[in-house]
């Protein structure tokens, strides 16, 4: 059936490929149907700072419209926002837009994305979540008030699940998840195991998360840099390199002498709760430790098959979305502790 | 980006739903666009003696168009098809058709796809593979005698794959596949594992295959019926017991009970070759004793962890295509033997 659900899906599924690089900003995906019902675009929120589904949805539209190509450079969402403003010409005149999340009323680090939906002439607005960010909040309000017709709590169920580490942020709390690749028949063992693309997205997100924690075997085997170049970035998170021995980890090795982090070798996990944004890697001993602290769980599963072991443990796991990124197949779990 | 590409992938995975359960017959995926771009349906094939995947999607997008519930009720395809010829009433003006595969030249079990195209007024087809089967092609020339524009190899390569049972089919050799179920941390012991749409899913494919291969181990440890009474069906595929010691399995037990069943208790997997369309069920031992015949692996991934161990293997796999059903992801790969 291709109803607003369908829409909506497309959307959430654009949210997805983003999903921990938008930190500390929710992941939030966007589709516009133009008067006649045709798809124009289907775009995410991808960074921080950057243009919201919103503006980006809309700028590809635009793009699909009028083949302007100049809106192809623009990558400042306030100059993004103007231009679409002042040369919109009423083409989006009666259009639908559908977002996972209540667009926002408030300029901060980006334009309203409220705002310029009911300055492009839209007529219909389809919204999965409400947001619960009380600056950001009131763009459905914003909206009706306009006349639009707007539509709420569409697959909210999944749209909610999709923002769930803002929530955790906005609460002031660690959003914390765990990291592993595996072969598809469950060897974590013997060499690399996933695609490059796969390690891309692992160094974006180490390039956005502002603890890492690592086991001390791992360290101990792998001497591991745990920088983010395949990404060419040169940030690096703190680590949090967790042993029983402390004294047994070799301090020369690459990752104590990466720029602007902060290495701490400890037989803790604490530290954690200093910070917000916190991926775990490593192997069974450590998922097994950290196990009633983590949120999520991220695998890569790639379509190799080995003669290695699996990773045993009892964890207790509910699939939130999936997708492929080169050969790998790319799981989003989240951790059911009342189970 | 939203282009044929796009439109054809939509088409391709609806498809992928119902792999295996269309033999003989290819699976097929279609989708269908009004004179405006919006999308009215998308839908497959689903079984051999039903409706076509371009009859299902014209049935559908009537519907929608109509909202006359009469067609709902219609199952025989040519009764379908001839409904849409009097019904149509130029509806379908200017539309485009997203097709996997040539749409069929000739009448046989279900009516010419290609002439309901043409008859309906379609505009535009959109081709992913061409038919190799000879009385069904020709499809394509219909349509471009008709005036109508037709564009073939979108997605070529993934609209291949798609039907690659149907081409061993249609050389008359065996399409052998092999299907496990795993944890996400790859355990293959310890009870049911994969959710109950999953083991309908198993039970659906019984129902068509015309052999069923199983692993002596498995047999004694299990005792299973191996029937398809998850689905309603009173069919039941012919079974292979594959074991070194035929003597030791249990005759007494329920599979050699099952009505219209033929089994076989044998030392060897030749027996395999004389039948079409061959299902694999077991574990280790099993897939590493026919791990050079089988075309395709079918693996169920449920998101439960466990303490168990995984199956190890050397066999190569390409992933061809992933859905979710409940809470599983269903993986269908292709064995790779020249790697």
């Amino acid at each position: 059936m291709v109803n607003d659900e369908f829409y909506l899906s497309l959307a959430l599924k654009e949210a997805w490929k983003y999903q921990g690089l938008t930190y500390p900003n929710p992941s939030v995906g966007a589709l516009i149907l133009d008067r006649d019902g045709k798809i124009l675009s289907i775009a995410a929120h991808k960074r921080a700072n950057e243009a919201h589904a919103e503006l980006n949805a809309a700028a590809e539209a635009f793009y699909e419209l009028s083949k302007e190509k100049a809106i192809l450079n623009i990558k400042d969402p306030f100059k993004l926002h103007s231009y679409l403003l002042k040369n919109h010409n009423n083409l989006f005149r009666n259009f639908t837009i559908y977002v996972t999340l209540e667009p926002c009323s408030h300029i901060g680090k980006t334009p309203s994305c409220a705002t310029l939906i009911k300055e492009l002439g839209f007529k219909r607005v389809v919204i999965g979540s409400m947001d619960i960010n009380k600056a950001a909040s009131g763009g459905a309000d914003i909206l009706e008030k306009a006349g639009i017709e707007v539509k709420v709590g569409v697959l909210k169920k999944e749209c909610d699940l999709l923002i769930e580490p803002f929530k955790k942020w906005q609460k002031g709390k660690p959003f914390i998840f765990f990291k592993l690749a595996q072969t598809q028949n469950g060897a974590v063992t013997g060499g690399v195991i996933s695609s490059l693309k796969s390690r891309e997205l692992v160094h974006k997100l180490r390039d956005r998360i502002d603890l890492l924690v690592i086991g001390g075997n791992t360290v101990r085997v792998d001497r591991p840099i745990l920088d983010c170049r395949l990404i060419d970035s040169k940030k690096a998170p703190d680590v949090l390199i967790f042993t029983k021995n402390p004294e047994s980890i070799d301090r020369s090795i690459p990752l104590f002498n990466v720029k602007n982090r902060n290495v701490f070798v400890e037989s803790s996990l604490k530290r954690i709760f200093s910070y917000k944004f916190v991926m775990i890697e490593g192997g069974e001993g450590m998922l097994n430790a950290a196990k009633d602290m983590i949120d999520w769980f991220l695998l890569f599963i790639s379509p190799k098959f080995s003669l290695k072991d699996n990773l045993k443990s009892t964890i207790s796991l509910k699939r939130l979305h999936f997708f492929s990124l080169d050969d790998d197949i790319v799981v989003w779990n989240k951790v059911i502790n009342d189970f």
